[in-house]
Protein backbone atom coordinates (compact mmCIF):
# COMPACT_ATOMS: atom_id res chain seq x y z
CA UNK A 1 0.00 0.00 0.00
CA UNK A 2 3.12 2.10 -0.71
CA UNK A 3 1.29 4.77 -2.95
CA UNK A 4 -1.75 4.77 -1.89
CA UNK A 5 -3.08 8.26 -0.92
CA UNK A 6 -6.36 8.83 1.16
CA UNK A 7 -8.52 10.19 -2.03
CA UNK A 8 -7.52 6.63 -3.06
CA UNK A 9 -9.53 5.03 -0.93
CA UNK A 10 -12.93 4.12 -1.63
CA UNK A 11 -14.60 4.92 1.91
CA UNK A 12 -12.92 7.88 3.68
CA UNK A 13 -13.55 9.19 6.91
CA UNK A 14 -12.05 10.98 10.19
CA UNK A 15 -11.17 11.11 13.65
CA UNK A 16 -10.46 13.99 15.80
CA UNK A 17 -7.38 13.36 18.25
CA UNK A 18 -8.19 13.99 22.08
CA UNK A 19 -5.72 15.33 24.46
CA UNK A 20 -6.46 11.58 26.44
CA UNK A 21 -5.08 9.76 23.21
CA UNK A 22 -1.45 10.68 23.84
CA UNK A 23 0.75 8.91 26.80
CA UNK A 24 3.43 9.30 29.02
CA UNK A 25 5.63 8.81 25.25
CA UNK A 26 4.02 12.38 24.18
CA UNK A 27 2.86 10.89 21.21
CA UNK A 28 -0.92 9.28 20.64
CA UNK A 29 -1.03 5.91 21.83
CA UNK A 30 -0.43 2.84 19.99
CA UNK A 31 -3.96 1.25 20.91
CA UNK A 32 -5.85 4.41 19.57
CA UNK A 33 -4.87 3.03 16.31
CA UNK A 34 -6.71 0.31 16.70
CA UNK A 35 -9.73 2.77 17.36
CA UNK A 36 -8.71 4.66 14.27
CA UNK A 37 -9.11 1.79 12.06
CA UNK A 38 -12.64 0.79 13.75
CA UNK A 39 -14.11 3.98 12.87
CA UNK A 40 -12.97 3.76 9.25
CA UNK A 41 -14.62 -0.01 9.57
CA UNK A 42 -18.00 1.07 11.16
CA UNK A 43 -18.53 4.01 9.06
CA UNK A 44 -18.80 0.90 6.06
CA UNK A 45 -20.99 -1.09 8.30
CA UNK A 46 -22.76 1.29 9.32
CA UNK A 47 -22.83 3.77 6.40
CA UNK A 48 -26.64 5.52 6.66
CA UNK A 49 -26.69 5.32 2.76
CA UNK A 50 -26.27 2.25 2.40
CA UNK A 51 -25.64 0.15 5.70
CA UNK A 52 -23.96 -3.71 5.38
CA UNK A 53 -25.45 -4.25 9.04
CA UNK A 54 -28.93 -6.31 8.59
CA UNK A 55 -31.17 -7.00 11.08
CA UNK A 56 -29.80 -10.40 13.52
CA UNK A 57 -26.14 -9.82 12.17
CA UNK A 58 -23.35 -8.64 13.97
CA UNK A 59 -19.78 -7.58 12.33
CA UNK A 60 -16.65 -9.24 14.51
CA UNK A 61 -13.40 -8.99 13.50
CA UNK A 62 -11.07 -12.01 13.32
CA UNK A 63 -7.63 -10.55 12.66
CA UNK A 64 -6.22 -7.47 12.56
CA UNK A 65 -2.24 -6.44 11.35
CA UNK A 66 -1.17 -2.81 11.99
CA UNK A 67 1.71 -1.34 10.50
CA UNK A 68 3.08 1.47 12.33
CA UNK A 69 4.87 4.09 9.93
CA UNK A 70 5.03 7.10 12.09
CA UNK A 71 3.98 8.93 15.07
CA UNK A 72 0.50 10.27 15.51
CA UNK A 73 0.80 14.13 18.04
CA UNK A 74 -2.64 15.66 19.37
CA UNK A 75 -3.69 18.12 18.40
CA UNK A 76 -5.25 17.58 14.36
CA UNK A 77 -7.33 14.82 12.94
CA UNK A 78 -6.63 11.96 11.59
CA UNK A 79 -7.94 10.83 8.20
CA UNK A 80 -8.96 7.47 7.58
CA UNK A 81 -9.44 5.24 4.35
CA UNK A 82 -11.19 2.14 4.16
CA UNK A 83 -10.95 -0.10 0.88
CA UNK A 84 -12.06 -4.07 0.86
CA UNK A 85 -9.25 -6.68 -0.47
CA UNK A 86 -10.94 -9.86 -0.66
CA UNK A 87 -14.94 -11.07 -0.18
CA UNK A 88 -15.26 -13.80 1.44
CA UNK A 89 -18.43 -16.28 2.10
CA UNK A 90 -19.31 -14.48 5.33
CA UNK A 91 -15.94 -12.37 5.78
CA UNK A 92 -13.90 -9.49 4.42
CA UNK A 93 -10.80 -8.28 4.37
CA UNK A 94 -10.24 -4.49 4.38
CA UNK A 95 -7.30 -2.43 3.85
CA UNK A 96 -7.00 0.69 5.48
CA UNK A 97 -4.52 3.67 6.40
CA UNK A 98 -4.03 6.07 8.91
CA UNK A 99 -3.12 10.06 7.55
CA UNK A 100 -2.49 13.15 9.22
CA UNK A 101 -1.21 16.28 7.44
CA UNK A 102 -1.51 14.27 3.99
CA UNK A 103 1.47 11.23 5.57
CA UNK A 104 0.59 8.51 5.87
CA UNK A 105 1.09 7.07 9.28
CA UNK A 106 -0.27 3.96 9.51
CA UNK A 107 -1.66 1.04 7.80
CA UNK A 108 -3.68 -2.34 8.17
CA UNK A 109 -5.24 -5.00 7.20
CA UNK A 110 -8.10 -6.72 9.39
CA UNK A 111 -10.24 -9.55 8.53
CA UNK A 112 -14.38 -9.49 9.79
CA UNK A 113 -16.72 -11.96 9.49
CA UNK A 114 -20.54 -11.51 9.89
CA UNK A 115 -22.19 -13.76 12.26
CA UNK A 116 -25.28 -14.31 13.43
CA UNK A 117 -26.31 -11.98 16.46
CA UNK A 118 -27.91 -15.04 18.44
CA UNK A 119 -25.65 -17.66 17.50
CA UNK A 120 -22.34 -16.05 17.20
CA UNK A 121 -22.08 -18.52 13.87
CA UNK A 122 -20.82 -17.24 10.57
CA UNK A 123 -23.37 -16.11 8.57
CA UNK A 124 -23.61 -15.35 4.51
CA UNK A 125 -23.10 -11.74 3.06
CA UNK A 126 -26.05 -11.97 0.95
CA UNK A 127 -25.66 -10.78 -2.99
CA UNK A 128 -26.29 -6.95 -2.16
CA UNK A 129 -23.69 -6.76 0.65
CA UNK A 130 -21.44 -8.37 -1.88
CA UNK A 131 -22.32 -5.93 -4.72
CA UNK A 132 -21.72 -3.04 -1.94
CA UNK A 133 -18.30 -4.45 -1.10
CA UNK A 134 -17.19 -4.73 -4.48
CA UNK A 135 -18.01 -1.25 -5.25
CA UNK A 136 -15.03 -0.93 -2.13
CA UNK A 137 -12.41 -2.93 -4.11
CA UNK A 138 -8.96 -1.13 -4.91
CA UNK B 1 -13.82 13.04 53.38
CA UNK B 2 -10.34 14.37 55.00
CA UNK B 3 -9.46 11.54 57.65
CA UNK B 4 -10.86 9.02 55.25
CA UNK B 5 -8.60 5.61 54.54
CA UNK B 6 -9.34 3.47 52.31
CA UNK B 7 -10.11 0.86 54.95
CA UNK B 8 -12.65 2.55 56.43
CA UNK B 9 -15.18 2.23 53.31
CA UNK B 10 -17.63 -0.18 53.75
CA UNK B 11 -17.05 -1.02 49.60
CA UNK B 12 -13.49 -1.73 48.80
CA UNK B 13 -12.27 -2.31 44.99
CA UNK B 14 -9.07 -1.71 42.97
CA UNK B 15 -8.17 -1.22 39.26
CA UNK B 16 -4.68 -1.66 37.58
CA UNK B 17 -2.99 1.65 35.58
CA UNK B 18 -3.01 1.07 32.18
CA UNK B 19 0.12 2.46 30.12
CA UNK B 20 -2.32 4.35 27.73
CA UNK B 21 -3.97 5.60 30.83
CA UNK B 22 -1.10 8.59 31.05
CA UNK B 23 -1.16 11.62 28.68
CA UNK B 24 1.54 13.78 27.46
CA UNK B 25 1.83 15.53 30.92
CA UNK B 26 3.20 12.06 31.90
CA UNK B 27 1.03 11.70 34.87
CA UNK B 28 -2.39 9.53 34.53
CA UNK B 29 -4.98 11.53 32.50
CA UNK B 30 -7.70 13.52 34.81
CA UNK B 31 -11.21 11.97 32.72
CA UNK B 32 -9.46 8.36 34.17
CA UNK B 33 -10.27 9.34 37.51
CA UNK B 34 -14.24 9.16 36.06
CA UNK B 35 -13.58 5.58 35.04
CA UNK B 36 -11.83 4.61 38.54
CA UNK B 37 -15.08 5.97 40.31
CA UNK B 38 -17.06 4.40 38.02
CA UNK B 39 -15.55 0.97 39.20
CA UNK B 40 -16.19 1.95 42.49
CA UNK B 41 -19.64 1.95 41.62
CA UNK B 42 -20.49 -1.04 39.76
CA UNK B 43 -18.52 -3.12 41.59
CA UNK B 44 -21.75 -2.42 44.38
CA UNK B 45 -24.31 -2.26 41.23
CA UNK B 46 -22.79 -5.78 40.09
CA UNK B 47 -21.65 -7.49 43.56
CA UNK B 48 -22.02 -11.32 42.46
CA UNK B 49 -22.74 -11.78 46.45
CA UNK B 50 -25.58 -9.31 46.54
CA UNK B 51 -25.95 -7.58 43.15
CA UNK B 52 -28.20 -4.31 43.41
CA UNK B 53 -28.83 -4.43 39.84
CA UNK B 54 -32.54 -5.93 39.15
CA UNK B 55 -33.96 -7.28 35.52
CA UNK B 56 -35.46 -4.70 33.69
CA UNK B 57 -33.71 -1.33 35.84
CA UNK B 58 -30.75 0.28 35.04
CA UNK B 59 -28.50 2.40 37.26
CA UNK B 60 -27.32 5.93 35.20
CA UNK B 61 -25.23 8.96 36.78
CA UNK B 62 -26.91 11.95 37.14
CA UNK B 63 -24.21 14.19 38.64
CA UNK B 64 -20.62 13.61 40.00
CA UNK B 65 -18.09 16.19 41.35
CA UNK B 66 -14.49 15.08 41.32
CA UNK B 67 -12.10 16.80 43.83
CA UNK B 68 -8.50 15.86 42.77
CA UNK B 69 -6.26 15.75 45.48
CA UNK B 70 -2.90 14.63 44.02
CA UNK B 71 -1.77 12.73 40.40
CA UNK B 72 -1.82 9.33 39.97
CA UNK B 73 1.09 7.41 37.90
CA UNK B 74 1.90 4.79 36.00
CA UNK B 75 2.59 1.75 36.94
CA UNK B 76 0.40 0.50 40.15
CA UNK B 77 -2.57 -0.21 40.92
CA UNK B 78 -5.45 2.75 42.63
CA UNK B 79 -7.34 1.41 45.67
CA UNK B 80 -11.03 2.43 45.41
CA UNK B 81 -13.31 2.84 48.73
CA UNK B 82 -16.76 3.27 47.74
CA UNK B 83 -19.52 4.32 50.60
CA UNK B 84 -23.44 5.48 50.19
CA UNK B 85 -24.17 9.12 51.78
CA UNK B 86 -27.66 8.91 50.97
CA UNK B 87 -30.34 6.87 50.25
CA UNK B 88 -33.36 8.55 48.26
CA UNK B 89 -36.53 7.27 46.82
CA UNK B 90 -34.97 6.19 43.37
CA UNK B 91 -31.37 7.78 44.22
CA UNK B 92 -28.15 7.21 45.82
CA UNK B 93 -25.59 9.66 46.62
CA UNK B 94 -22.03 7.71 46.67
CA UNK B 95 -19.02 9.18 48.49
CA UNK B 96 -15.84 7.30 46.83
CA UNK B 97 -12.07 7.82 47.29
CA UNK B 98 -9.02 6.59 45.69
CA UNK B 99 -5.64 5.54 46.76
CA UNK B 100 -2.38 5.07 45.13
CA UNK B 101 0.01 3.17 47.73
CA UNK B 102 -2.00 4.72 50.46
CA UNK B 103 -2.25 8.24 49.40
CA UNK B 104 -5.69 9.68 49.01
CA UNK B 105 -5.53 11.32 45.51
CA UNK B 106 -9.16 12.14 44.61
CA UNK B 107 -12.48 11.78 46.34
CA UNK B 108 -16.03 12.13 44.58
CA UNK B 109 -19.35 12.51 45.41
CA UNK B 110 -21.97 11.11 42.77
CA UNK B 111 -25.74 10.75 42.47
CA UNK B 112 -27.13 7.47 40.59
CA UNK B 113 -30.70 6.83 39.81
CA UNK B 114 -32.54 3.62 39.48
CA UNK B 115 -34.47 3.51 36.10
CA UNK B 116 -36.53 1.25 34.36
CA UNK B 117 -34.55 -0.24 31.48
CA UNK B 118 -37.07 0.37 28.85
CA UNK B 119 -39.15 3.69 29.70
CA UNK B 120 -35.96 5.63 30.96
CA UNK B 121 -38.00 7.16 34.00
CA UNK B 122 -36.74 6.56 37.65
CA UNK B 123 -37.81 3.72 39.53
CA UNK B 124 -37.97 3.14 42.99
CA UNK B 125 -35.45 1.25 45.23
CA UNK B 126 -37.25 -1.76 46.95
CA UNK B 127 -36.76 -2.48 50.64
CA UNK B 128 -34.07 -5.32 49.94
CA UNK B 129 -32.24 -2.95 47.93
CA UNK B 130 -32.26 0.21 50.61
CA UNK B 131 -31.17 -2.13 53.44
CA UNK B 132 -27.99 -3.37 51.36
CA UNK B 133 -27.11 0.59 50.59
CA UNK B 134 -28.11 1.12 54.54
CA UNK B 135 -25.10 -1.81 55.66
CA UNK B 136 -22.92 0.45 53.82
CA UNK B 137 -23.34 4.24 55.09
CA UNK B 138 -20.73 5.97 57.01
CA UNK C 1 -27.02 26.95 32.61
CA UNK C 2 -30.13 26.37 31.80
CA UNK C 3 -31.01 28.36 28.94
CA UNK C 4 -27.58 28.05 27.00
CA UNK C 5 -27.12 27.51 23.80
CA UNK C 6 -23.90 26.22 21.96
CA UNK C 7 -24.06 29.58 19.95
CA UNK C 8 -23.86 31.54 23.38
CA UNK C 9 -20.30 29.73 24.13
CA UNK C 10 -17.52 31.94 23.50
CA UNK C 11 -14.85 29.48 22.81
CA UNK C 12 -16.33 25.93 20.75
CA UNK C 13 -15.25 23.13 19.57
CA UNK C 14 -16.31 19.35 18.80
CA UNK C 15 -15.61 15.76 19.19
CA UNK C 16 -16.52 12.75 17.01
CA UNK C 17 -17.89 10.16 19.03
CA UNK C 18 -16.07 7.10 18.49
CA UNK C 19 -17.62 3.61 18.75
CA UNK C 20 -15.54 2.19 21.56
CA UNK C 21 -17.37 5.33 23.33
CA UNK C 22 -20.25 3.11 23.94
CA UNK C 23 -20.82 0.75 26.73
CA UNK C 24 -22.85 -2.43 27.24
CA UNK C 25 -25.70 -0.18 27.95
CA UNK C 26 -25.52 1.18 24.10
CA UNK C 27 -25.03 4.79 25.32
CA UNK C 28 -22.03 6.81 25.66
CA UNK C 29 -20.20 5.47 28.85
CA UNK C 30 -20.60 8.39 31.57
CA UNK C 31 -16.65 8.74 31.68
CA UNK C 32 -16.35 9.97 28.42
CA UNK C 33 -18.35 13.22 28.87
CA UNK C 34 -15.08 14.14 31.16
CA UNK C 35 -12.89 13.47 27.92
CA UNK C 36 -15.15 15.82 25.98
CA UNK C 37 -15.22 18.37 28.40
CA UNK C 38 -10.73 18.04 28.62
CA UNK C 39 -11.59 19.09 24.35
CA UNK C 40 -12.88 21.93 25.10
CA UNK C 41 -10.97 22.57 27.85
CA UNK C 42 -7.79 22.33 26.22
CA UNK C 43 -8.51 24.09 22.82
CA UNK C 44 -9.08 26.99 24.91
CA UNK C 45 -5.43 26.58 26.80
CA UNK C 46 -3.95 25.21 23.59
CA UNK C 47 -5.49 27.42 21.25
CA UNK C 48 -3.18 28.58 17.96
CA UNK C 49 -4.00 31.88 17.88
CA UNK C 50 -3.57 33.00 21.66
CA UNK C 51 -1.95 29.85 23.86
CA UNK C 52 -3.37 30.53 27.20
CA UNK C 53 -0.19 27.90 28.09
CA UNK C 54 3.03 29.11 28.49
CA UNK C 55 6.68 27.67 28.61
CA UNK C 56 7.02 26.12 32.04
CA UNK C 57 3.71 26.46 33.12
CA UNK C 58 1.08 23.53 33.16
CA UNK C 59 -2.39 23.32 33.79
CA UNK C 60 -3.98 20.67 36.38
CA UNK C 61 -7.49 20.22 37.48
CA UNK C 62 -8.68 20.50 40.75
CA UNK C 63 -12.13 20.15 40.35
CA UNK C 64 -15.20 19.21 38.33
CA UNK C 65 -18.75 18.71 38.65
CA UNK C 66 -20.49 17.30 35.71
CA UNK C 67 -24.27 17.14 35.59
CA UNK C 68 -25.68 14.46 32.94
CA UNK C 69 -28.85 15.70 31.49
CA UNK C 70 -29.49 12.95 28.49
CA UNK C 71 -27.74 10.27 26.71
CA UNK C 72 -25.06 10.37 24.66
CA UNK C 73 -25.46 8.03 21.42
CA UNK C 74 -23.26 6.66 18.73
CA UNK C 75 -22.87 7.91 15.86
CA UNK C 76 -22.75 11.44 16.02
CA UNK C 77 -20.34 14.17 16.94
CA UNK C 78 -20.89 16.52 20.09
CA UNK C 79 -20.36 20.02 20.14
CA UNK C 80 -18.42 21.69 22.85
CA UNK C 81 -19.18 24.75 24.28
CA UNK C 82 -16.87 26.44 27.22
CA UNK C 83 -16.97 29.82 28.78
CA UNK C 84 -14.82 31.35 31.88
CA UNK C 85 -17.44 31.64 35.03
CA UNK C 86 -14.41 33.19 37.53
CA UNK C 87 -10.91 33.84 37.14
CA UNK C 88 -8.60 33.98 40.37
CA UNK C 89 -5.03 34.26 41.02
CA UNK C 90 -3.82 31.34 39.54
CA UNK C 91 -6.80 29.16 38.83
CA UNK C 92 -9.84 29.76 36.50
CA UNK C 93 -13.53 28.54 36.82
CA UNK C 94 -14.96 27.00 33.54
CA UNK C 95 -18.86 26.87 32.99
CA UNK C 96 -19.39 23.96 30.00
CA UNK C 97 -21.85 22.13 27.78
CA UNK C 98 -21.98 19.45 25.46
CA UNK C 99 -24.73 19.80 22.97
CA UNK C 100 -25.77 16.50 20.21
CA UNK C 101 -28.14 17.58 17.60
CA UNK C 102 -29.08 20.54 19.15
CA UNK C 103 -29.79 19.52 22.77
CA UNK C 104 -27.74 19.87 25.81
CA UNK C 105 -26.46 16.56 27.16
CA UNK C 106 -24.57 17.83 30.19
CA UNK C 107 -22.78 20.58 31.83
CA UNK C 108 -20.04 21.12 33.71
CA UNK C 109 -18.25 23.54 36.12
CA UNK C 110 -14.10 22.99 36.46
CA UNK C 111 -11.39 24.73 38.37
CA UNK C 112 -8.11 24.59 36.58
CA UNK C 113 -4.53 25.52 38.46
CA UNK C 114 -1.66 27.20 36.59
CA UNK C 115 1.36 25.52 38.14
CA UNK C 116 4.96 25.33 37.50
CA UNK C 117 5.63 22.46 35.76
CA UNK C 118 8.64 22.04 37.45
CA UNK C 119 7.66 22.56 41.20
CA UNK C 120 4.07 21.82 40.56
CA UNK C 121 2.99 24.82 42.57
CA UNK C 122 0.48 27.37 41.88
CA UNK C 123 2.02 30.00 39.75
CA UNK C 124 -0.14 33.53 39.20
CA UNK C 125 -1.80 33.85 35.77
CA UNK C 126 -0.65 36.69 33.95
CA UNK C 127 -2.58 40.29 33.23
CA UNK C 128 -2.57 38.68 29.47
CA UNK C 129 -3.98 35.30 30.30
CA UNK C 130 -6.53 37.65 32.51
CA UNK C 131 -7.57 39.44 29.50
CA UNK C 132 -7.89 36.56 27.34
CA UNK C 133 -9.68 34.98 30.04
CA UNK C 134 -11.73 37.79 30.74
CA UNK C 135 -13.40 38.32 27.05
CA UNK C 136 -14.13 34.38 27.59
CA UNK C 137 -16.63 35.13 30.87
CA UNK C 138 -20.19 34.85 30.32
CA UNK D 1 0.46 -20.65 19.44
CA UNK D 2 -2.06 -23.73 19.49
CA UNK D 3 -1.35 -25.19 22.68
CA UNK D 4 -0.23 -21.99 24.47
CA UNK D 5 -1.28 -22.23 28.33
CA UNK D 6 -1.24 -18.81 30.65
CA UNK D 7 1.98 -20.94 32.75
CA UNK D 8 3.84 -21.82 29.43
CA UNK D 9 4.46 -18.05 28.79
CA UNK D 10 7.77 -16.69 30.59
CA UNK D 11 6.36 -13.42 31.32
CA UNK D 12 3.23 -12.98 33.13
CA UNK D 13 0.79 -10.19 34.35
CA UNK D 14 -2.97 -9.15 34.25
CA UNK D 15 -4.92 -6.61 33.80
CA UNK D 16 -8.34 -5.35 35.31
CA UNK D 17 -11.62 -5.38 33.04
CA UNK D 18 -13.34 -1.90 32.82
CA UNK D 19 -16.82 -1.28 32.87
CA UNK D 20 -16.85 0.80 29.91
CA UNK D 21 -14.25 -1.70 28.06
CA UNK D 22 -17.55 -2.82 26.46
CA UNK D 23 -19.15 -1.74 23.53
CA UNK D 24 -22.87 -1.57 22.67
CA UNK D 25 -22.39 -5.05 21.08
CA UNK D 26 -21.99 -5.88 25.10
CA UNK D 27 -18.52 -7.56 24.79
CA UNK D 28 -14.79 -5.86 25.46
CA UNK D 29 -13.82 -3.69 22.59
CA UNK D 30 -11.51 -5.20 20.33
CA UNK D 31 -9.25 -2.01 20.74
CA UNK D 32 -8.63 -2.48 24.02
CA UNK D 33 -7.30 -5.87 23.19
CA UNK D 34 -4.40 -3.91 22.13
CA UNK D 35 -4.21 -2.40 25.41
CA UNK D 36 -4.01 -5.53 27.60
CA UNK D 37 -1.32 -6.66 24.95
CA UNK D 38 0.47 -3.14 25.60
CA UNK D 39 0.09 -4.23 29.63
CA UNK D 40 2.24 -7.28 28.85
CA UNK D 41 5.18 -5.71 26.97
CA UNK D 42 5.62 -2.89 29.28
CA UNK D 43 5.65 -5.39 32.25
CA UNK D 44 8.78 -6.68 30.06
CA UNK D 45 10.06 -3.00 28.92
CA UNK D 46 9.60 -1.80 32.83
CA UNK D 47 10.10 -4.76 34.63
CA UNK D 48 11.27 -3.25 38.43
CA UNK D 49 13.51 -6.20 38.63
CA UNK D 50 15.47 -5.87 35.28
CA UNK D 51 14.28 -2.69 33.33
CA UNK D 52 14.69 -3.19 29.46
CA UNK D 53 14.70 0.27 28.88
CA UNK D 54 17.34 2.54 29.47
CA UNK D 55 18.04 6.32 29.54
CA UNK D 56 17.75 8.00 26.48
CA UNK D 57 16.22 4.55 25.04
CA UNK D 58 12.66 4.23 24.15
CA UNK D 59 10.52 1.64 22.34
CA UNK D 60 8.34 1.90 19.91
CA UNK D 61 5.96 -0.93 18.01
CA UNK D 62 6.61 -1.37 14.20
CA UNK D 63 3.88 -3.78 13.63
CA UNK D 64 1.28 -5.89 15.18
CA UNK D 65 -0.62 -8.72 14.28
CA UNK D 66 -3.65 -9.50 16.96
CA UNK D 67 -5.86 -12.68 15.82
CA UNK D 68 -8.89 -12.75 17.97
CA UNK D 69 -10.55 -15.87 19.25
CA UNK D 70 -13.30 -15.34 21.48
CA UNK D 71 -14.95 -12.50 23.25
CA UNK D 72 -13.90 -11.24 26.71
CA UNK D 73 -16.54 -10.23 28.72
CA UNK D 74 -16.90 -7.70 31.79
CA UNK D 75 -16.32 -8.33 34.52
CA UNK D 76 -12.90 -10.20 35.29
CA UNK D 77 -9.28 -9.83 34.99
CA UNK D 78 -7.53 -11.13 32.11
CA UNK D 79 -4.00 -12.71 32.02
CA UNK D 80 -1.33 -11.92 29.67
CA UNK D 81 1.28 -13.74 28.76
CA UNK D 82 4.47 -12.70 27.06
CA UNK D 83 7.36 -14.27 25.33
CA UNK D 84 10.12 -13.44 23.01
CA UNK D 85 10.41 -15.05 19.74
CA UNK D 86 13.17 -13.67 17.89
CA UNK D 87 15.74 -10.79 18.43
CA UNK D 88 17.24 -8.82 16.08
CA UNK D 89 19.91 -5.99 15.98
CA UNK D 90 17.60 -3.23 17.27
CA UNK D 91 14.47 -5.23 17.38
CA UNK D 92 12.61 -7.50 19.34
CA UNK D 93 9.57 -9.69 17.96
CA UNK D 94 7.09 -10.86 20.84
CA UNK D 95 4.33 -13.74 21.34
CA UNK D 96 1.57 -12.85 23.52
CA UNK D 97 -1.88 -14.57 24.39
CA UNK D 98 -4.99 -13.32 26.52
CA UNK D 99 -6.29 -15.74 28.81
CA UNK D 100 -9.56 -15.12 30.36
CA UNK D 101 -11.20 -18.11 32.81
CA UNK D 102 -8.35 -19.98 31.80
CA UNK D 103 -9.85 -20.01 28.10
CA UNK D 104 -7.31 -18.45 25.77
CA UNK D 105 -9.18 -14.96 23.86
CA UNK D 106 -6.74 -13.69 21.36
CA UNK D 107 -2.82 -14.32 20.24
CA UNK D 108 -0.67 -11.64 18.88
CA UNK D 109 2.62 -11.29 17.43
CA UNK D 110 4.66 -7.70 17.52
CA UNK D 111 7.57 -6.39 16.34
CA UNK D 112 9.08 -3.51 18.63
CA UNK D 113 12.15 -1.22 17.81
CA UNK D 114 14.10 0.50 20.36
CA UNK D 115 14.96 3.80 19.05
CA UNK D 116 17.16 6.80 20.47
CA UNK D 117 14.10 8.79 22.19
CA UNK D 118 16.12 12.40 20.57
CA UNK D 119 17.11 11.28 17.04
CA UNK D 120 13.85 8.39 17.19
CA UNK D 121 16.43 6.56 15.02
CA UNK D 122 16.67 2.46 15.57
CA UNK D 123 19.13 1.89 18.11
CA UNK D 124 20.88 -1.44 18.96
CA UNK D 125 19.77 -3.50 21.99
CA UNK D 126 23.06 -4.19 24.35
CA UNK D 127 24.62 -7.56 24.69
CA UNK D 128 22.84 -7.47 28.45
CA UNK D 129 19.44 -6.73 27.10
CA UNK D 130 19.82 -9.37 24.62
CA UNK D 131 20.74 -11.66 27.28
CA UNK D 132 17.37 -10.90 29.53
CA UNK D 133 15.40 -11.13 26.07
CA UNK D 134 16.83 -14.74 25.36
CA UNK D 135 15.50 -16.12 28.92
CA UNK D 136 12.28 -15.33 27.59
CA UNK D 137 12.30 -17.08 24.30
CA UNK D 138 9.80 -20.33 24.19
Amino acid sequence: MTNLTYESFPARTFDKLRYGDTDRQGHINNAVFATLFETGRVSVFHDPAAPLLQPGRSFVIARITIDYKAELFWPGTVEIGTAVKTIGNSSITFLQALFQAGKCTATAESVVVQVDAATRRSAPLDDAAKARLAEMMI
